[in-house]
């Protein structure tokens, strides 16, 4: 045995001395050789070595580990370790996708977050990505846990076990069964491959959140040549068992944890949002009237925000019934969605409620626990099963621009703000691939500073060839079937601000005409002028051109 | 009956009138009620209407109709039907993806086709795109075949059956079985949703080809909510029966044919092609030693071209065994691969063989027939099966950025080549997402007056999301894991070519010193910049700017 990892085994048995379960514990950890690994976060704290591989549990703010990713940061701050490169620890950290801001945007501030991928939420995150100081990428949110499986991730790995992506799993377990399987609270992300893919594993058993035994599906996850179908043919379809199961010899280490999830409210609705919902609902309703939807839609996948709060609120109240959801996470309007009876089964990877959204649903956990399934991030978001159930997409951009290209990710083509998500995978692959979005946002100086139909969108993520319909406050264009020269006036006309819309045209004649001169006319563009409206958002605080040229 | 409905159908009785099948038809046609739908194709041209949606069958220039679309044209061009816009007859046509320039080509030439999706090849019908006569819309080609069911192209058609999304069905076929079932030619691309969504259907036989009956999986196609999934975990299961299923009151007519698929020859391998494929084999040599690749690889998709040759032709002679292949097209170097022992199973939607390719694959087909499959479009192309075999996908971009965004279709982001393809099915789904490229091309003034490595592509069709590795004749970049500010630096280094590496670093530092000082750093552009190669290029026929301010 090296001399380094004797030290470090001996330090384990230092953290593991004489802890005694509380009652609430030894209710929850029902595999009893489980509590001999009881351990104190601090004394995991100085385990971790710099440029360690770090997989948290996870997903939009919730089910993150609270207690050991905070110890490490205590024990670095106390320690004042950043302070000296020869003490300095930063690590490669990997989460399905956002973590709550007490651990993952401190971990930022602190500058533990050498690398982050592949999605994040938080100010100081963000701040540290567009500062250069930590390397992230996004990545379609189906495919980063087989990624990390591949060992994609840990290519330029150089210490700890070769044949593990990982070195650390820190995950957040509602219980542990008697085979020693964790049950993930309430989310399941890439928990299942993260597991998979260390060294060595801490779980934090959370005694505050309800055991969510039976809320999850978790199918054993193969690698080609060896993967089969998702036999799933309808949301309810089980493929799995209730809990992931794991290497008992790589649970180092149990910590007991009664931090809640951090989470925040929802966002409000508006009148903005209310309007968008209003032109998407009247769509589906004339849909269902063409005999191209079923009275019962197809499978609903929405993202986060208000107008998605809008929209579900709308369904809620609209002419469907017996809908059902298809999507990667749910927000509080889906508790309104269940309560109206006319939801009537929903999947997703994670429940991201409010702090009252989760009383009131674990309150009236009868109500709702036959109707909900939780799935890890490759399932929920997989391009498979999206594709077949024909799911109806709705999806939030930045900007868009008049060809139907989108930007998710990048403000100004540059700036990160929290990554791809899993919009990829479900506009790539749905029936119909909705994206919805006010048609101008303001700046300091100009209340419709910024356009959100651009000419080129600066930054593109969703292309051309995946996106059906545009929705603004202003309109709705469907896109289904259009040529790009037919999509533009459409797009324009439909969708674009009022202060935009000649702008806009102007643009496009004008493309039009140099590029028909040229013989190259399909998708007309100015290219000198493609990123104006961005380079004038930079240098006078809107993006209303005085002219093109 | 209406008036104009009772006169068509006197128009094809009279076209049915007494003809006598050839002794090869009889072989072919097994359904004898069949024979009494004879038709000439110069009979059935004056059917078709202005303004009619006709698909065909074909793909990549391979069992595309050649009698009756050019019956159509001689009818239109002998009665000088388009000098006179009362007369006019312009046609919506759709084809899994290109066709016989003799035909699709020629109807371009006519000005005979408002409409084309979604992948077309020909310098007339790209001209009539660019020049604004004839709408285009690519799509992906796994999507192409579904939207046309949903009736999302025909959601502007004006006249015939309301319920189904297309007037007309032209197709050919090797034999007509007992059942009346439709066995295609060397390829099916679309055509068994063509004929499902079609009001009329004609049938042409081509006698000359031989009978392929036994090369086709042919499995019957759902809509949500009754899709089922693919039970296909190798590329040798067969899920379908081995000819289309058509209604036979909708057969209209049979046309028989004795005209071969007009293919040309191969492009040539060069130095270039071979230097690239070279890398490409060392990489998958070290990805099996690293064993993140077994040595039977796992089932490659590859492009179509003079790369897609000497890499084919690579690994015929490298050190891999029991290869398999699931593609989209087989083109001549296929056969080298086959006949080297090394290539087990290959399954695509089409062959398109060069001529003398054809004539040794018909007359050694004893030799293939157990190792290759035919399936439509959807299935060759789709998703679900690409991501669960863990699929080595390898195209072609007219461009990639130095961040590994690519465009595969529109030159100078305006003018439309060929179209997406499968390009992104493959790309997005594959295990091993490869794009290869020289890393110059020349214009009339300078030999490497365009940059295959530019700031900012002038049109995306694949993202930073989808992209693994960049391959020129200069070298190979391998993105796995990495974040944009560290992909910028290696794709230059590694791909680009030596005139433009300075400016693209240049670029990139620039972009990188601008973009921290305004905290925007996740993927640096300077925007006003970014499209300076390609209006250089315009304006200077050369990408090579002097300077970036």
């Amino acid at each position: 045995m090296k001399p380094t990892l004797r030290l470090r085994n001996a330090s384990l048995a230092a953290a593991h001395k004489a802890l005694k379960p509380s009652a609430a514990l030894l209710e929850r950890v029902r595999r009893p050789a489980f509590l001999n690994k009881l351990a104190k976060p601090e004394d995991l704290a100085p385990l971790f070595r710099n440029d360690d591989y770090i997989g948290w549990s996870g997903f939009t703010g919730v089910g993150y580990p609270k207690m050991t990713p905070t110890a490490i940061a205590d024990h670095i701050e106390a320690n004042n370790l950043q302070a000296d490169p020869q003490t300095k620890k930063r690590f490669n950290l990997f989460v399905g996708a956002s973590c709550g801001p007490e651990v993952e945007d401190r971990w930022a501030r602190l500058d533990m977050i050498a690398r982050r991928y592949p999605h994040q939420v938080g100010k100081d995150i963000a701040k540290g990505i567009n500062a250069g100081r930590i390397a992230f990428a996004d990545k379609h949110l189906s495919m980063f846990p087989q990624d990390l499986v591949y060992g994609y991730y840990s290519l330029n790995k150089k210490h700890g076990d070769p044949t593990k992506p990982l070195d650390w799993a820190i995950v957040e377990a509602t219980a542990i069964t008697e085979e020693g399987h964790i049950v993930p609270g309430a989310s399941v992300g890439a928990t299942p491959e993260i597991l998979q893919c260390a060294e060595k594993i801490i779980v934090e058993v959370n005694t505050r959140t309800p055991n969510l035994e039976g809320l999850h599906d978790i199918n054993q996850s193969f690698v080609p040549p060896n993967r089969l179908p998702y036999l799933i043919t309808e949301p309810k379809d089980r493929i799995g068992v209730t809990a992931i199961p794991v290497d008992p010899d790589r649970i180092i280490a149990v910590v007991e944890s009664d931090r809640p999830d951090n989470t925040g409210p929802n966002a409000p609705e508006t009148d903005e949002s209310r309007a968008i919902a209003a032109h998407l609902i009247e769509f589906l309703s004339d849909e269902v009237k063409a005999g191209r939807l079923p009275k019962s839609l197809l499978p609903l996948q929405s993202g986060i925000g208000n107008v998605a709060n809008s929209i579900i609120g709308g369904l809620a109240d609209g002419p469907f019934d017996q809908v059902q959801v298809w999507t990667e996470v749910l927000q509080d309007t889906f508790i309104r969605f269940f309560d109206s009876g006319k939801l009537s089964f929903a999947t997703a990877t994670s429940i991201r409620f409010s702090p009252e959204g989760f009383d009131h649903f674990y309150s009236n956990w009868a109500n709702y626990k036959d109707r909900l399934l939780l799935r890890s991030q490759q399932v929920a978001n997989s391009p498979e099963i999206i594709r077949r159930l024909g799911v109806i997409a709705m999806n939030t951009p930045l900007e868009v621009d008049i060809y139907a290209h989108a930007n998710s990710t990048n403000a100004l083509g540059s700036r990160m703000l929290n990554g791809l998500g899993g919009s990829a995978d479900f506009l790539r692959n749905a029936k119909l691939s909705i994206m919805h979005t006010p048609s101008a946002r303001p700046t300091k100086s100009d209340p419709t500073g910024i356009s959100c139909i651009v000419p080129f969108a600066s930054h593109i993520d969703q292309t051309e060839h995946d996106l059906d319909v545009i929705v603004t406050e202003q309109g709705l264009a469907d896109l289904r079937g259009l040529s790009p020269r037919e999509r533009a006036p459409v797009i324009i006309e439909k969708c674009a601000h009022p202060d935009y819309k000649d702008m806009l045209k102007d643009y496009y004649d004008r493309a039009l005409f140099e590029c028909l001169k040229r013989g190259a006319g399909h998708e007309p563009h100015m290219l000198r002028n493609a990123f104006k409206f961005h380079t004038n958002l930079m240098e006078k605080d809107s993006m209303k051109v005085d002219k093109w040229d």
